[in-house]
């Protein structure tokens, strides 16, 4: 193995640890399931799942290590080249109960291809963590991105701006015109190493942006977990869950992937939101806290 | 505007009507509302929606007279030539508060494609019934599938092996290996006219089988309304709904192509049911009634 493959699963593994122990503290009832799967073509991973907490109605923090040969649906649809793959990577997303309490996603993942020597013949790091509130309270917001551009400025001062903009033009249900599922945070794709960036720097990137989920996220639970609500406000989060359900499963490149590529599906679609509700034609009332949410998802704002 | 379009759009608001009465005689207390939208590229709906009923949780018994230019999309994705186009159909999907009463779906088009001297120069008809229970109760299984087996027989007892076969093999999440959405029906697409089946021929089996829905679908919910149910049973109808979802959204040709090209959004979702649940890795106990369904999805059955 490689230095840099043992160094990323590494990371890897221990943020998946130092999250379900935080998530675990916050929820203070509910601990996380572990099942560690295998994937017949090569690796597998370790999805650790929490559901019925005080806090969390359902959430994973997942990791994997797969491998394997390129096949010719991955040259076609993912436009690689090489002899062999292998990728590793982590991916949580956390659906709360009150809908005062966000909902959040991010995955860091490493990307390596080899020749037929088995040499390294390319390799790139994506990432990103985003947030999807049902009421949007705007010291929330700030408090979430701006950790993430605390994170990120370690590596770039220009790298927050760009990497906010394209979280948000990503998460978007575009069958809903300009509807993001969420207020966004930040998201990277496809960064290579070069002579002044090279793979320690965006290694240490993502482990900067994965332990900034302990301070970007956490607090927000913490705040807002014993926030008083009602019938209308749990109708309401169910009707955006339905949003994260449309996006999920029409738009997610890595979702739809997934269920394409005989991936493990369980693993895949625990990202999906314990109780959902589609409603035909809902639209808050103007001017409402619901508004207020829906109108952050049409025009994403700067809020640091 | 040519004899064929005009019978065919009066037959598909008919049927919307007929079936829209029976189902509020049903129903007992909602009504269906109706939301006429034009669409801006050419032509308009009828969408007419039932929710919070007695008997119906959510429901759209849906018409559309659509038409335009054919564009380089449709040349790519539909495979299709020509230089203007016309569609009419009816589509309908009910989702019945008791678990015990199937939810249905139906769909009954035809499609028209002009040269540029405004002549039809294709013309090809598609349609289907299917039924997707929480509980498999066999004379209802049987009941329907013979309703649709009798409608198709009066045009060509060859129809219905054949279109049923063509529903169990559409209605699939392919992404869960074999499992498909319920028990099937009747399944048609791209039928055109023949000298021994001209246009009429077609159009009487649409009408037959469009009017069949009244002595298919409706006996069994006037038989199973009533009956009995509990929490642990809407829990499993909640989970199954999330498989409508996972299929409509994954892998319907319709509703896919339908939020790709501008289509009007909340008259496609309609058909996604109004409260589901998504838990990880959730299976029915073996030997249960809800494993004895999933068993029926699993592997389709010939019912008469």
């Amino acid at each position: 193995m490689n230095n840099t493959k043992e160094i990323w699963i590494n990371f890897v593994h221990n943020l998946q640890d130092a999250i379900c122990d935080a998530l675990e503290q916050c929820d203070g009832k509910a601990s996380f399931i572990e099942d560690k799967w295998e994937r017949p073509e090569g690796g597998g991973g370790k999805t650790r799942v929490i559901a019925n907490g005080n806090v969390f109605e359902k959430g994973g923090v997942n990791t994997s290590i797969v491998f394997g040969d390129v096949t010719p649906l991955m040259r076609q649809q993912l436009k690689i080249d090489g002899h062999k793959w292998f990728a590793c990577g982590l991916s949580l997303v956390i659906h709360p109960i009150n809908p005062f309490v966000p909902t959040v996603h991010c995955n860091y993942r490493m990307f390596e291809l080899y020749n037929e020597q088995d040499e390294v013949m390319d390799r790139w790091f994506g990432g990103g963590t985003d947030l999807t509130p049902y009421y949007l309270i705007d010291e929330d917001a700030i408090l979430f991105h701006q950790t993430y551009k605390n994170a990120c400025d370690k590596s770039d001062a220009s790298f927050f701006p760009a990497f906010k903009k394209h979280c948000d033009d990503y998460f978007v249900n575009t069958h809903r015109g300009n509807e993001r599922r969420g207020i966004g945070g930040i998201f990277y794709d496809y960064q290579r190493a070069t002579d002044d960036k090279p793979v320690d720097f965006w290694i240490n990137l993502a482990r900067d942006c994965g332990y900034a989920f302990m301070d970007a996220y956490v607090p927000i639970v913490e705040k807002r977990k014993h926030t008083a609500y009602n019938p209308e406000h749990k109708h309401w989060q169910e009707i955006r869950r339905g949003r994260y359900v449309e996006f999920n499963l029409v738009h997610d490149r890595g979702t739809i992937f997934g269920l394409k590529t005989n991936g493990r599906i369980e693993s895949i679609l625990m990202s999906l939101p314990p109780t959902v509700r589609f409603e035909y034609n809902y639209q808050p009332i103007a001017g409402s806290e619901e508004d207020k949410l829906l109108q952050a998802c049409l025009a994403p704002k700067d809020w640091v």
